[in-house]
């Protein structure tokens, strides 16, 4: 049987999502769980793609084969047996050969700036920023990146040969009390393309950078113009969408 | 030259403020910090209280002494040395004879509950509670609570001969997005008094105490009769006002 899961977790004591030998891991503390009730052996998940270190999940989402569990039974075995910084919130059963990676449809990411005084309880989900930012050419900027383009410049060198081509959808900018929250949604992201986007828009913000920058900065399809990859800190993937 | 402060911690990884060996505590971190700018002379600090481990504070309060450094001057320096889950919101100068503790007119708690869905980036911020709760009737008990009582029945038993009265002058329940915050507002509270009156209240709330119980709980000035004390987590000292 095959299941699709929706699960959000706080990043802040992980080392990412993606297993990693000796480093604590979303990926094995939920691989853990589900060996464990398929009378241990491995069970393998299948997320819609990876989160770096400490970035936080709102609702993250992944598949994976065991044997037919009552949804909601295995949803509160899951939950009860799971660290509490990692939380299922909900299990459906989906045709044999669905796959969360390749059958997104969107992905959306928000990234959050404090603009006010620093709050120690938000050190952690709110990325404190103590100079002032000119939004407005931030919005425009941003326009740039809107619609289908090659986003190598952007994106993590990796080595390997890959299609940069993404389609960005949609990216809007809301304050609500001295907190920047700059969404973002698109077909897909590469690694590290939201944080360097929005490392690159900061820049703007803070004019060391033109507005118009960001369209030669695009087309160059070079790496070392946009800027350096921006903290995790603020960031969440928070929602992913199939069909 | 005598200074009040005021500073916001998150108690998440903290010990609680007062110093204790070997254990990491808010008043040692901000008095190593002074001491060293103190020319390595130990500098004390005096809260308007303590708060217990896991407790957060959004305003607590403290003086202390020190030589004449400009006030901007000296939250800057402490920031800078502070580590990340503590902040120094303002400084300002006082009287000499002006004490954090002993002058306070009102302090103001906190206590948050999500009655929704388990959030795992709250998890250190917001007591998470699973079954219903009679809000109604948790509001009229409350009001028993509300003036000049003996709160020997909702202390923690310390050994020592101590005056058990204090005036409540408000407890107010607010509801938003599943998110139940009770304020607390007195010339102050003994210790674990506001974590068992809101174990009394939860009780009430989920009719396993009628609502008259918490009349005669606080009459009997027997610690037996109310609840255990309660969860930590959720529980934040909001402000302290003088004059």
């Amino acid at each position: 049987m095959r299941y699709l899961m929706t699960f959000s977790y706080d990043g802040t004591n992980f080392n990412g999502y993606q297993i990693q030998k000796d480093k604590r891991t979303i990926e094995e503390e939920i691989e853990k769980v589900l060996t464990k009730i398929n009378h241990n052996n491995y069970v393998k998940i299948h997320a819609s793609g990876r989160t770096d270190t400490h970035v936080h999940a709102l609702n993250q989402k992944a598949h994976f084969d065991l044997e037919n569990i009552e949804e909601e039974k295995l949803k509160t075995k899951l939950n009860k047996m799971l660290p509490s910084d990692i939380y299922i919130k909900n299990i459906e059963k989906v045709e044999k050969n669905f796959h969360a990676r390749y059958h997104k449809k969107q992905k959306e990411y928000i990234y959050k700036i404090n603009l006010g005084e620093y709050n120690p309880l938000e050190a952690n989900y709110i990325y404190q920023y103590n100079k002032s930012l000119n939004i407005k050419n931030m919005e425009e900027a941003s326009k740039y990146l809107i619609g289908t383009h090659d986003f190598t410049s952007f994106v993590a060198a990796s080595g390997k040969k890959e299609d940069m081509t993404r389609t960005i959808t949609e990216i809007s900018f809301i304050i609500k009390e001295d907190i920047l929250t700059i969404t973002f949604k698109g077909d897909g992201f590469l690694r590290y393309q939201v944080r360097n986007m929005v490392g690159t828009l900061i820049e703007i913000g803070e004019n060391k950078k033109e507005v118009k920058e960001i369209e030669e900065i695009l087309k160059s399809k070079d790496r070392k113009k946009a800027s350096k990859t921006f903290s995790p800190v603020g960031l969440y993937l928070k929602d992913v969408t199939y069909l």
